[in-house]
C-alpha cells in the first residue's frame, strides 16, 4: 500500500521524479528530453493558462498566433538573439521521407527534399513575430500593440528533467511593441507584476520581483525582469521573467512607426513568458514525502469522496448522501469527484488521492450515516475531523481557503528564513553550503566577479530585489565598494 | 472608402483570399506555408476551442500532451499511416546552429550535431500516442481511455490556402482505447456526432454525416466517419473527421489488455480531429460582397456600438448612453464593443466591422438622444430599423439568436437545393460543371470506378450518407449493379 516515494531528506532530487511520475503528472517520452503531460498534469496547467489567460485579457492583451518555424535568415537577424539560442536549435533541414530501397518497410529522409534554407523550430518567438509586425506597424495609432501566444517552443537541452528542463515545453509569450521607451519599460514592469500576483494567489508560491544582472538577462533584452521563488531544497527557481527589448528587435526588422508629429522612429518593445517550468515550482514548494500537496486554486478537483462500505447496500446508502454532498458543493464552485469506483479498496483510494495532492477528502462509511457526519481529511496538514454532514459546504468552503493560505504563509516562512545577509565570501560560501538558500551580498556589479563566483560556488546572481534599500557596503568577493545587496543562490 | 473586395461572382477564390486578410483573420508568413493567425480570427477560433472542449469534457474526454516531434522508427510502425503522410514530413536532422566561419554574423547547420535518429514534426499524432498507451494500458480497468490533445502539426502541403491547407494548421486530435470492437465504433460515431452538433450549432453550417470510401479514408483507419459542408461555390469541404482504427495501432506498437477473464487482448482505437479549417468553412459559408458574416455564437464581439458627433459635448452625451447600453448588453451575456476612437469617423467603422463581419451594429448620433432611439443595422440581411433605447436589450437578444438561425437555413436551403440526383455519368458532368454541389449518384463500390470519375472530372465521394436509404440502381459510370447513392462533390 506504501507509495515507494523517497523521502526529500534521502535524495530531494530523485523524490521530484518519483513523484513527479507516480501522481500523474507526466512521463518521459520516446523522444529525447521531451515529456508527455499526463492528463492530471494537464488539468493543472489548464488552470494556469485560464487564469493567466484572464489576467492577459484583463490588462489589454490579445491572442495571436504565429508559425512554429522560423527561417534561419530571420533568426539571424538580431544577433545577440540568435547567438544565445543557436546551440540548442532544432533544424529542419527536409520536407520530406521515402521509401529505403534497401530496407522494406522502412523510410529514409529524401535527400531530394532538401529545403532551399533551413527552417529553425522556434525557441522563442521575437524574430518571427517582428518580422510579421513590420506590416502591422506604420503609425502611432497602430500602437501599442499587445499580442500574447500560447505556444510550443523547442531549446535542445542536453540534461532535461521534467517540466523544469525539457526539449519542448508549453508556454506562453506576450509580444508588445510601444511608441515610447517608458511606455515598454512599465508594460514590462506590468507583466512581472501580473505574473507574480499569480504564482503568489494560484500556486501559493512567494517569488521576489527584480531585475536580471546583465550576464542573466535574455539575449537580446536591455533588461529583464524576474520573479524568483526557492524551492524545498534551497534552490532558486525562475518563475517568470518579462523582458524590456529596448529598440533592438525594431531595429533588427526595421519596424518603425509615423509619430503625430509624422516623424518616423523606431519602435519599443517588450516579451515576457511563464511556461510549465510553472508546473515544477508548483510541486516543489508544497509536495512532501506523501506525494504531492495541490493548493486548492489549481487542483483539477478540489474534494474527493471515498465510500467505505462492505456491500452494495452500504454502497447505495453512502452513494445517495454522497451525492447530495457533490451537488450542493457544486452549486457553491466547489469541484468534487466521488470515487465509486468498485475496482479499488477505499485504503488505495486514500492512499492515492493523498499522493495526488487533493485539498480535502471526504471519507463516509456506514457508521457516518447513522450519525450523520463526514470525515473530513486535510491533505497539507494531514489533520482529520468529524463535520456534521449539513455543515460540510460551509466546512469545505471555509477549509479550502484555509489551505491556500496556509500553504502560501508556510512558503514564504520557509522562504523568508532563507534569506541570509553575509558579510564576507567565507560567510558566503558556508551559507550556500550548510543552509542554502538566498544569500544576500553585496556585489561589485562586474560580470567578472559575478562569473568568478559562480565558477567557485555555483551561485549565480538570481536578482537585483526591485525593493532593494540602498546600503553602502563592498563586494563579498573583490572588496570593491558597493550600495545595494543582490540575492544569490544555486538555481534550478 | 471602398472595401475594394473582389466580389464572389467575379473570382470567388480571390474573394476569399482578399477577405481573409481585409478582415484581419490571417495573413502568410515569411515561412512557405505557414499562415499567421491575428488577433480578430484567432479570437474566433478561441471561441471554437472553448465550446468543442466543454462537449469533449462531457462527453468524458480529458486533455493530455504529446511531443512534437515522432522518432522515424516510430513514424513508420504503423505501415499505412506512414506511408500516408510521408511525403509531407518536416524533419528535424539537426539539433545545433554555428557561426558561419566564412560569413561573419550568419549562421549555418553545425554538422557535428547531426541527430542519430531523424525527428518527424507530427503531422498526426497516432504513432507517439499509441507508444505511450503501451504503458498506460494493462487491464480492462485502464480501459476506456479517453483522451484529446490541442496541438499544432505540420504537412508539408505543396499548395496551400489561409485556413484550407497551411503546412502548419492548429487543431485538436482525440485518441481513445477501447476494449471492445463495438465500443470504438461507437465513440467514433458519438464524437462525428459531437462535431456534427457543434458545426450546426456554433458555425450555423449545415452538415452531412458520413462513411468515407475506403480510398478517402484515413491511413490507417478501417473506417472513417466524416461532416462534409457545401461552399457558396458549389465545392464540397470536409469538416471534420472521426477514425475507426480497429486494432491497427495496437498492433503496430503491441498494446495489449488483460480481459476481466485474464486473457490478453489487443486494444481497439479510435482518432477524431477537427482544425483551423473549420475557419475557411465558417467564412465561405457564410460571407458576401461586403465582407464577413459571423454567426453570433462564435463572434468575438456581437455588436458594435458607433458614435455618430461633430464636437465633444456630443460624443459625451452619446458616450452616456452607449455605456449605459454596454452595461446592459453585458449583464444579458451579450459581448460588445464601443468604438469611441477619434481617429476614425463613423463611415470608416461603419465599413470596418461591416467587413469584419459583426452581427449587429448600433449607430447613436445627435437627433437619436433627442428621440431616445438607437439604429440597428444587422449584417447578415444589412437591413436597419430604429429601436427606442430601452427596448434595445430585448431587441438586440432577439436578433442574435434570428441571425444565427437565418444563417443556419440561408446555408441548408442552398446546400439542399445542392444535392443533385443524376442517373448517368452525362447526367453527373453536367450537373457538376453547370451547377456544382453534391452530386448523388449510383457507385459500384470498387475504388477503380471512383478513381476513374476522379480522373475524368475531379469529383470524389465526399461520402456514404449515414441516413441513406437503400434503393436499387446502376453504377452512373460502370453501369454495375449498386444498391446505394453515394454523394460525389469537387472538393477543398
Amino acid at each position: 500500500m506504501g507509495k515507494n516515494l523517497t523521502k526529500r531528506s534521502e535524495d530531494y532530487s530523485k523524490w521530484y521524479n518519483e513523484l513527479v511520475v507516480k501522481a500523474d503528472l507526466a512521463e518521459n517520452s520516446a523522444v529525447r528530453g521531451c515529456m508527455v503531460i499526463k492528463p492530471y498534469g494537464f488539468a493543472i496547467w489548464e488552470k494556469m493558462q485560464a487564469e493567466l489567460d484572464r489576467m492577459f485579457k484583463e490588462t489589454g492583451h490579445q491572442n495571436a498566433y504565429f508559425p512554429l518555424f522560423v527561417p534561419k535568415s530571420l533568426f539571424e537577424a538580431e544577433e545577440k538573439n540568435a547567438e544565445g539560442f543557436a546551440k540548442e536549435c532544432a533544424v529542419v533541414t527536409h520536407y520530406r521521407l521515402k521509401t529505403d530501397p534497401n530496407n522494406e518497410g522502412k523510410l529514409i529522409v529524401d535527400p531530394e527534399a532538401k529545403l532551399q534554407e533551413e527552417l529553425v523550430v522556434r525557441p522563442t518567438s521575437e524574430a518571427i513575430i517582428w518580422n510579421t509586425y513590420k506590416g502591422w506597424i506604420q503609425s502611432y495609432r497602430d500602437l501599442p500593440l499587445l499580442i500574447n501566444q500560447w505556444a510550443n517552443v523547442v531549446r535542445w537541452e542536453m540534461r532535461t528533467r521534467l517540466f523544469l528542463r525539457t526539449a519542448e515545453f508549453l508556454w506562453q509569450e506576450g509580444h508588445t511593441a510601444h511608441a515610447t521607451k517608458e511606455e515598454a519599460i512599465a508594460e514590462a514592469d506590468l507583466m512581472n507584476n501580473v505574473y507574480a500576483t499569480f504564482v503568489e494567489n494560484f500556486l501559493a508560491v512567494p517569488v521576489i520581483k527584480g531585475l536580471k544582472t546583465e550576464s542573466e538577462r535574455f539575449a537580446g533584452a536591455d533588461e529583464t525582469y524576474c520573479i524568483e521563488a526557492l524551492m524545498q531544497d534551497g534552490k532558486a527557481l525562475q518563475a517568470g521573467t518579462s523582458h524590456f527589448l529596448g529598440q533592438n528587435f525594431a531595429k533588427a526588422f526595421d519596424v518603425k512607426f509615423a509619430t503625430k508629429e509624422g516623424k518616423q522612429e523606431h519602435v519599443w518593445a517588450t516579451s515576457w513568458g511563464v511556461s510549465t517550468r510553472l508546473m515544477g515550482a508548483l510541486i516543489m514548494t508544497h509536495s512532501d514525502d506523501q506525494g504531492l500537496v495541490l493548493p486548492p486554486n489549481l487542483a483539477p478537483y478540489q474534494v474527493v469522496i471515498v465510500p467505505i462500505y462492505r456491500n452494495q447496500e452500504q454502497l447505495d446508502a453512502i452513494s445517495q448522501v454522497a451525492n447530495e454532498i457533490v451537488n450542493d458543493l457544486r452549486l457553491h464552485n466547489i469541484s468534487v469527484k466521488f470515487d465509486n469506483r468498485d475496482t479499488h479498496k477505499p485504503g488505495w483510494k486514500f492512499n492515492e488521492y493523498e499522493l495526488k495532492g487533493v485539498p480535502l477528502r471526504i471519507g463516509i462509511g456506514p457508521k457516518d450515516l447513522e450519525k450523520r457526519t463526514v470525515e473530513l481529511a486535510r491533505r497539507d496538514t494531514l489533520t482529520k475531523e468529524f463535520v456534521a454532514k449539513e455543515d460540510v459546504v460551509e466546512t469545505v468552503s471555509q477549509l479550502l481557503k484555509d489551505i491556500q493560505e496556509n500553504l502560501y504563509n508556510k512558503a514564504k516562512t520557509y522562504r523568508d528564513s532563507h534569506i541570509t545577509e553575509v558579510q564576507n565570501f567565507e560567510e558566503f560560501k558556508e551559507v550556500l553550503e550548510t543552509k542554502g538558500g538566498f544569500i544576500s551580498a553585496h556585489w561589485d556589479g562586474t560580470a567578472e566577479t559575478e562569473n568568478k563566483i559562480k565558477e567557485l560556488t555555483k551561485a549565480t546572481i538570481r536578482c537585483i530585489p526591485l525593493d532593494n534599500s540602498k546600503e553602502e557596503g563592498v563586494c563579498v568577493y573583490s572588496g570593491a565598494p558597493s550600495n545595494e545587496r543582490v540575492l544569490f543562490a544555486k538555481a534550478y
